[in-house]
């Protein structure tokens, strides 16, 4: 329980004896127990009671219960209520779908139903490519899963990855406006899957794939992207290929490194993200060796333009070590090489700390706690729907990356989600490179 | 053209000499045309001349060039602009999906997305049931077509269907805040579209069909809803059918039948609408005699207990007769017996004038005009997904028909979908009856 923080938020509503340094006390004791506090939120003032909302990180059901207990048993407080913060604000989803235009009188009626939306039909039916025009479907991304590897819970069904979708849907409407509905399909059969996915996708403008497990991923999104006539892209590959590039790029800025195509990058664990990562890198025009226990990730690299070696041997050889085995502890410091880059990216915990890295004579490194997928994806698919692009392809991705790291300075990484001209520069930087 | 209306509206800008008569005179020369006048917006009123947005409705595009001549040539007058108001609301569509919770901080993203999300995520994995508690699922409904049978259109594709299911999604927005999402598939083959119904249906709370032709439609609805744990519903059976017994309440109340149960009435017609009907009117308790030319329509209605008999013969027999046949004329004057109830309600155009049904001695007639499946679907839904009922049954019909007929009064057939209690009454009598 040192090593790692307290992850899960709980709300404790607390009525206290209105006294100076009364809550400070009280708050000690809950730290003891090692949760770590967050905002306060002051309810009620009174002359000799005040109630207050505050959050604690705990660690799971019976350190919450055991905060709860000395909340109790603390003379002069009392708990009014505690409330777990995460699952509180899902109630009812986070995402719907609605009107855009209001229908106010009969009038209206006849034009957005029938029967004026008849001629609309017949004119889509006449030229399909006005469908973008007259419906919602030019700006609307299908955000498909079939829950087979979601986040670090691996796979979970369809059904219990709706609340990751639904993420990821408000992150789209949010950042760049796009109407992102989550579809979750129930197979794991990946032909099904595809003919599903085509047979649904006319409704859409694009199709964001999520969270699909190795191998069917690749299979799927290069089928798809083959049969339909609309991007394609699946983010766990592509979104966190464009985001590593950014942090590649920001990091050579930092340390200062030239003729950058020129230098090799080890790319350690070829699942989803590794590849996609590697692959963007290959595109790039670095030199990438890929190190993965399983032969076949090893020759899904060599079949892009990559080498496949031992992972000593790839740390020993790269100037650039990127790092996404999900294993802590895989890079010791007697690996590293005096001057080398180390991005060391699986969630939570990395693949060697930051600190060791340093220590051990790296120039410079990080973990993954800044990388993000969302700094990419809502820009890329805005663009290629903006545009009319058929496909998210290498130059598109790699304009995204360039336009995320040229936001960042000093020893800045990767910008926050929440910079006010991430999204926007992506969309910009992307859309100047689409092709129709 | 002297029979029908004109149905498409254009937004004529006019800029003319402001000078009291002179518009008139211009309106007169377009009334002559068969341009039927709509609303007129004063956009700018000068010392000597004015500007109006005038909207007529016309025919077609050669009607409309006529107008514009007209305006062209008539001294005085000038044409700014001239617009399809239908295909102007359609720019953009009419629908989208987006967040219902704002992302405001670091802080609200963990929340969220990952790392908190997972939680949910692993909760709704142990408990599946949970889902409509902590997503959108609990609210939404998908609105699914292959666009085999839209409006009186025809097949014209799953594409070009979307702007009616945007329609759809749009009222159920509206009128009782359902999230509704359409869902286009591809496929002409019935097993294909059951199956991928069937796969992302996890996705949501209930299963709207709509515009899928006959006989398709009853073995994909049967099939789904055997299949499903949730509410699956054809509107073109059973919303229309719940509206038509809305209808035919009235039609009683109005003319004073007693014994209401007793009564035989005719369905002529058994496509998807006439069927929906007829099978609520046996649900009720009505003698159903149906007649079409097609036999498997008969045999349908026999096996659910209905009887067949040849349009003359059903209507001879009948003291209320249900038109859905979509044939201009078919009931004629001497037909009609004395008393009977007549409903011709195929649009555009009906089985039989009102006036002429009446002439020939009906006690009551109606045409289509004021026919409308959202006075049914949009609070049977979610009355159904509110109290978690795995089916639209009998019950909840002929109870969202009697609310339905409930809040008319005098000569009124059905009420208009604006009526501000409709919507709400109807929802809460289906909640009534509604089991899980």
């Amino acid at each position: 329980m040192s090593r790692t923080m307290p992850e899960i938020d709980v709300q404790f509503k607390i009525r206290t004896t209105h006294k100076s340094g009364f809550l400070a006390g009280l708050l000690q004791r809950i730290g003891e127990t090692g949760g770590v506090l967050g905002d306060i939120e002051t309810q009620s003032l009174g002359k000799k009671q005040s109630v207050r909302n505050v959050t604690i990180s705990v660690f799971d059901d019976a350190h919450r219960q055991k905060i709860e207990d000395v909340i109790r048993s603390y003379a002069g407080a009392e708990l009014l209520e505690s409330r777990d913060v995460v699952f509180e604000r899902h109630i009812g989803g986070k995402i719907r779908s609605g009107r855009t235009k209001e229908i106010k009188n009969l009038t209206d009626l006849r034009y957005f139903y029938t029967p004026g939306v008849a001629r609309v039909c017949k004119r889509i039916q006449a030229h399909p490519e006005e469908a973008v025009q007259f419906t919602n479907i030019g700006s609307s991304v299908a955000v498909i899963s079939n829950g087979t590897r979601v986040l670090g819970l691996g796979d979970i069904g369809a059904l219990a990855s709706m609340p990751v979708m639904e993420g990821k849907a408000m992150i789209y409407d949010q950042f760049v406006g796009l109407s992102a509905t989550p579809i979750l399909i129930n197979t794991t059969d990946q032909n099904e899957f595809i003919n599903i996915v085509e047979k649904i996708s006319l409704t859409f403008g694009g199709i964001h794939l999520e969270d699909i497990r190795v191998p069917d991923c690749f299979a799927i999104e290069d089928e798809l992207q083959r049969r339909l006539n609309k991007p394609v892209m699946h983010d766990d590959q592509h979104g966190t290929g464009t985001v590593c590039l950014a942090a590649i790029l920001s990091s050579l800025r930092i340390t200062g490194k030239k003729d950058i195509k020129k230098l090799t990058i080890a790319q350690l664990g070829l699942g989803a993200a590794g590849f996609g990562i590697a692959k963007l890198l290959v595109e790039f025009g670095f030199t990438v060796i890929g190190a993965d226990p399983n032969p076949e990730a090893g020759k899904r690299l060599t079949d892009i333009g990559g080498t496949v070696a031992t992972l000593a041997e790839a740390v020993k050889a790269a100037d650039i070590v990127v790092a996404t085995t999900g294993k802590v502890g895989v890079i010791t410091q007697a690996m590293i090489r005096k001057g080398q880059i180390i991005l060391a990216i699986s969630n939570p915990e990395p693949e060697i700390s930051t600190d060791d890295a340093l220590e051990a004579g790296a120039a410079f490194a990080a973990d993954g706690s800044s990388v993000n997928n969302a700094l990419a994806y809502p820009g890329l698919f805005k663009a290629a729907l903006t545009t009319g692009a058929r496909r998210i392809d290498a130059t598109m991705k790699i304009a995204a990356a360039k336009a995320i790291a040229g936001l960042c300075d000093g020893q800045e990484l990767l910008p926050s989600i929440f910079h006010p001209d991430v999204h926007k520069n992506v969309f910009e930087a992307v859309s100047k490179v689409s092709r129709k």
